[in-house]
């Protein structure tokens, strides 16, 4: 099971090309992130930072654009979990629009599990990793462009 | 005496209709007062924040947007104090292009100033009451457009 | 009547202080805007200007920010119509929380109708005129701050 | 010879975690890409894509976050040229604080160059490609973190 949200790409968020510029893409990946922890995992990233003093900064990032994102789109913003590791998470993000699953862009996260107390890296809390694993994603699963 | 900095617009700060998106040009309005603080000042604005407990919040805002602002351009952000009131202080900045003293945007910015520590406002400090006046700009010298 | 849309405050919209940065908060707005264009008006912005070739470039803005919106919010953001003019719209928007009626902040901006394929002002087309006069919002029912 | 630029981390580009939001990052070393068009190699990115029809757009990124970076911090940011393909172009951006050269963190970008009248992809022109190889980074000296 994977996770997506749909969002609309905003006027604002357009460079001088004419087409998304590529922060703001990851910007998005970030917003579907954020969108998981509320509508899936039920727990709002606000809280997990703020009340339970976890953070999940990323480390490493790769990106792929494929295929440019324009202003009127509305594309699917899909999650998944590549890789758990003891306090790495992988995350694959991937866009898509409307019915066609070829994506737009995809990104794969590596974050790092944070105490937010200690500003310390910690190992991620058993709990959730049981709830991440839910949104397994198998590399060959994880789509490419062209 | 104004002060003014030269800030280079960015590719990325571009809205669909190919020129700047008004949140981005009062987001360098913003820029301009950081650099405000550092250049002029000789005190960072982090440092106000942080080591002096002190922050500046926006409180009310008035912007008029006369001409475009376009990716390549490299205006002059200028800032002044139009008014010194206890606790606020109302800033008037605008953009030049090149040599043209004629204001492509123009901002009045009411702050509030705020005690960080407790988080309640307070008197703006003596020290940078006098520093701020040098800065005064009176009303019929904040240009105006067409 | 007026119009709504929930939106998600989102994690990198923050400053330093910890806290909204205010040129966020006018991009919010923008978002209702756009909001309303799709979801209310039924054709969405980009189509407007792209297709039937008419931009709405905000000339004048004034703002007034009354509480600290936090991430984690998820404000209400409102637009209502103060003022038709032969081609210039003042739109009213404003943010609350929950059920609270009490605003965060709000703001009028000011458009002007632009024919985007001549690059110059012209009228409101009389067919928008009526559909914007559905969202009325006469000047005592846009919410003060305390 | 590499390029650098200083730039300064702005209160409004930080995340509720209270340090730089990666998307922002990105958009700093996009930064440095349009200041290496306009003082070093002597012509600005816009008239590069406006006069010349010529556009860089990124196909391919990876990044890695080191070390927090901070409102307050006025980063060196970085930029050589890891390979030049025949269209594409691999860039390298890294950024250091004062004098350390350890990185806080660097991406490496993958370009295609873009005929922007036509919209596709185009061979490097041979004199860009000649001032581009002044700027050439071996693979060992891109700075690796820890």
């Amino acid at each position: 099971m994977t996770f997506r949200t749909r969002l609309r790409y905003r006027f604002g968020d357009i460079d001088d090309a004419g087409i998304a510029y590529y922060p703001k893409l990851l910007h998005y990946f970030h917003c579907a992130f954020e969108d998981w922890w509320s509508d899936a995992l039920g727990r709002p990233y606000p809280q997990i930072l703020h009340d339970d003093k976890l953070g999940f900064p990323a480390v490493k990032l790769e990106a792929e654009f494929f295929s440019p994102v324009r202003y009127g789109d509305e594309p699917w913003v899909h999650l998944g979990v590549l890789r758990l590791g003891g306090s790495s998470v992988e995350f694959g993000f991937w866009m898509t629009r409307g019915d066609d699953p070829k994506p737009l862009c995809r990104a794969r996260v590596t974050t790092a599990t944070v105490d937010m107390a200690k500003m310390e890296k910690c190992a991620l809390p058993a709990a959730w990793r049981e709830r991440f694993a839910v949104f397994s994603l198998r590399e060959e699963d994880f789509p490419r462009g062209r």
